[in-house]
C-alpha cells in the first residue's frame, strides 16, 4: 500500500488516492444503483453524479428507514480557524440540497474548542471567526425553521453529558491509532473528538428516543465518525449514516485548497480583483504557448481551473463535457477559460455576499439555544 | 525508595508513609515557623497543631499577600462517588475553620463527571449523589453570602474554557507520569484534570485579575494541583497555594477510611446502633485479653480508635494526651473507650443530621449561577 499521501482532520498532504483511502478507511462507494435510488427524490445533485460524493456509510439503511416514514437530521459543522473559502462551501451546498430534497432538520457544529486546541489561536480568535463563518453557512438558504448552529463552548453543557458517555468508551490507544496522536498530544486534542461526536446524538438525548443522523462532510473528517459509530451502540445511540466527499482543489493544482497558501485560495469575501489575480495565476493544463496548445491541446485533468468548473461553476454535464472536448482538441485556451471562469466566480460571489449581510438578520436566530454571537470588533 | 504504597487521586493503598509522600511529591512540611505565624490569626486548629494538615505548597507567600490586603479565595471539593462519610468530612471541616479565621469566600466543587468517568455509575447516579453530598457539605455552616457550589455539568460552560486553557498545556506524557494512566485509559480520564484544575483559575477570569487561591484537600489530590501549578504561569493564572491532610483512617485499621468497606465506615446517615456496631468491631491496639491490658497496656498508636478521638472526636491535646496515657498504662479498656467514642461520634451525627436537613433550604442558594439540583427520587 503507497503511503504517498496522508488524510486526517487535521492534515492533508501528497495526491490523494481516493479510491485507496475508501479501501483504507473502509466506506463504501456510492454506486450506480445508489444514485438511482436517491434520484426517485428528485433530480439528484452534480456532486454524487460527478463522484464527488463518492463513498458513505449506511446510506442505504438510513433511506429504508426514512421511507418508512423515520424522518432522519442532517449535522455538519465547520472548524473556525480563518475566512470561509469555497472548499468549505462545496459539502455544505450539498448539505443545503440533502435539506431542500428530504425536508429535515440539520445541526450545524462550530468546533472553536476545537480549533483552540489544535492551532495557534485564542478562543475569542475563534470565536470571532466563529461568527464569520456562520454567515457564509447561513447564507446559503438552509431552513430558519429547521437548523440549529452550535458553537461548542456556548452549548458545550448540551454536549458534555454526551461527550462524557462516549469519551468513556474510547481509549488512548484507539485516539492513537486513528487520529495518529502520540505522548506529546495535548490532553484537549485526545478529549476533542467526544465532543464532535456529541451532535451526532444530540437530537436521540433530546427527544429521548432513537433519531437518525446523516453526516455529509469531507472524507478527511471519516476518523471522528469512525469513533463515534463504534461506541454508538453500546451507549444506546444510533450509528450516524455518513456521506463523504472529495477534498475541494486548491488553484495551485493541489489536491486541497488551504488557508495556508492564500494565493490558491478563494474566499467568500474576495473581491472581483482578487479573484480575477488568483484565478490568472492557477495551474492549469495548458501548453507553454498558444500555437502547441491549438496543435496539442490541453489536459483537464490536471487543471485546476478545470477542477473549479467541476466542482462548482458548470451543473451541465453536457456542457462540462464540452469544456473538457474543447480544451483537448486545443479549441479553447487558458485565458480564455480562465476569464469566463473568473466570471462565474465572481457573479456566485457577488450574489452571496448581499446574501451573507442579509444572513447578520438571522444567524442570532439560529443560534443553538439562544446563545449570542462574538462579533469582531467587541 | 519503598515502593509499598500507592497514592493517586484514584487510589490509596499499602501503609502510607506520609514524610515520604511529601518527599516524592515535593510538598513542604507545615512548621513551627509556619503553625506560629498561622497563630496570629487565632487559635490553630487541632488538625495543625497535630499533624493532620501536614504539607503546604506556597502557603507563606499566600499569607504575605493576605496581610498586605490581597484576599485569597478557598477551593475544595468532592468526587461523588456514594454516601458521604468522616473521611470526607474532615478536609471540609478544615475548610469551615480557614473561611471563618480568614473571613474568605469559597468555591466547592463536585466532580459529578469524574465519578462517572473513574467508575462504574450513570451520570444520574453521580448527580443525584452530588445534592446528597452536597448537603452534608453546607450541613458544616459555611458562610452562605460568601460559598458556592459548582456542579461540573451543570456549570461546564464557566469552566469549559479554562479547561481548555489547562488541557492545551499537558501533555499525555504528563498526564501518564503524574496520574499512572496508560494506553487503556479512557480519553475522558485523561482530560479530566482539566476540570478540576479549573475552579482554581474561575475567580481570576471572572475578576478579570489574578485572585489568589488556597486548596486545602487530601495530599492525594496533589497529582492534580502539581499540573495545575505548573501550568498557571504560561496561562496568567496565580499559581494555587495548597494545604494537604493526611487520609482519615479507616475503622478496620486502614490507612484511608474508605466506602468500600462499608462496616470500616461511618456515613453521616448512620443511626446511632449502626455506629456502635462499627465502633465495636473496629481495629484496636489493645490486648487479647482484660487481665493482659491490664498489665501490658495498650497501644494508641496503631488503634483506629483512638485514631478517631485524635483527627476529630478529641479536640483538647492535654485530653489526648491523658487518653494515650491511660491506654499504654492499661487504666483504660478498649470497651470504655470505643463506647465513650461511640457516644460521641452519635452526638456529632445527631446535630449534623439535624443541620443537614436544614441544609435542604440553602443548598439552592449555594448553587453557582442558581443550577438546579437533581434529587433523589425526581
Amino acid at each position: 500500500m503507497t503511503e504517498d499521501f496522508k488524510v486526517t482532520p487535521w492534515e492533508v498532504t501528497g495526491d490523494i488516492d481516493y479510491g485507496l483511502l475508501q479501501e483504507r478507511f473502509g466506506t463504501t462507494p456510492i454506486d450506480g444503483a445508489l444514485l438511482e435510488r436517491l434520484s426517485k427524490y428528485g433530480d439528484v445533485h452534480p456532486m454524487l453524479r460527478r463522484g464527488i460524493f463518492y463513498s458513505h456509510r449506511d446510506l442505504n439503511q438510513l433511506l429504508d428507514g426514512y421511507e418508512k416514514g423515520k424522518e432522519f437530521f442532517l449535522y455538519t459543522g465547520r472548524g473556525p480557524s480563518g475566512n470561509t473559502h469555497l472548499g468549505h462551501m462545496m459539502p455544505w451546498i450539498f448539505n443545503k440540497w440533502i435539506q431542500d430534497t428530504f425536508g429535515v432538520p440539520m445541526l450545524f457544529q462550530m468546533t472553536d474548542d476545537e480549533k483552540f486546541l489544535f492551532k495557534d489561536l485564542t478562543l475569542d480568535d475563534t470565536r470571532r471567526m466563529a461568527y464569520e463563518n456562520a454567515l457564509d453557512f447561513v447564507a446559503l438558504g438552509f431552513d430558519p425553521d429547521k437548523t440549529k448552529i452550535i458553537l461548542d463552548t456556548e452549548n458545550i453543557k448540551s454536549l458534555y453529558p454526551i461527550a462524557l458517555k462516549v469519551s468513556k468508551k474510547v481509549t488512548f490507544s484507539t485516539a492513537k491509532a486513528v487520529f495518529g496522536f502520540d505522548n506529546s498530544t495535548n490532553i484537549g486534542s485526545v478529549f476533542f473528538t467526544s465532543i464532535q461526536a456529541a451532535p451526532a446524538f444530540l437530537p436521540t438525548e433530546e427527544a429521548g428516543t432513537q433519531v437518525p443522523c446523516l453526516i455529509p462532510c469531507g472524507i478527511d473528517q471519516d476518523p471522528h465518525f469512525r469513533v463515534a459509530r463504534d461506541v454508538a451502540p453500546g451507549l444506546g445511540y444510533p450509528k450516524p449514516a455518513m456521506m463523504y466527499c472529495k477534498m475541494f482543489p486548491g488553484l495551485g493544482g493541489g489536491d486541497k485548497m488551504s488557508s495556508s497558501d492564500e494565493n490558491a485560495t478563494i474566499y467568500t469575501t474576495d473581491g472581483p480583483k482578487a479573484v480575477k489575480k488568483k484565478v490568472g495565476r492557477a495551474f492549469t493544463g495548458g501548453c507553454v504557448s498558444v500555437e502547441e496548445q491549438r496543435e496539442k491541446g490541453g489536459n483537464p485533468e490536471i487543471c485546476a481551473v478545470f477542477k473549479y468548473y467541476f466542482y462548482m461553476f458548470e451543473k451541465d454535464d453536457s456542457k462540462i463535457n464540452e469544456l473538457a472536448d474543447r480544451c483537448r482538441s486545443g479549441c479553447i485556451l487558458c485565458g480564455e477559460c480562465k476569464a469566463e471562469l473568473t466570471t462565474r466566480i465572481n457573479l456566485f460571489l457577488e450574489d452571496h455576499q448581499a446574501k451573507r449581510e442579509e444572513a447578520r438578520k438571522i444567524v442570532g436566530d439560529m443560534a443553538y439555544g439562544g446563545f449570542k454571537w462574538k462579533k469582531d470588533g467587541e
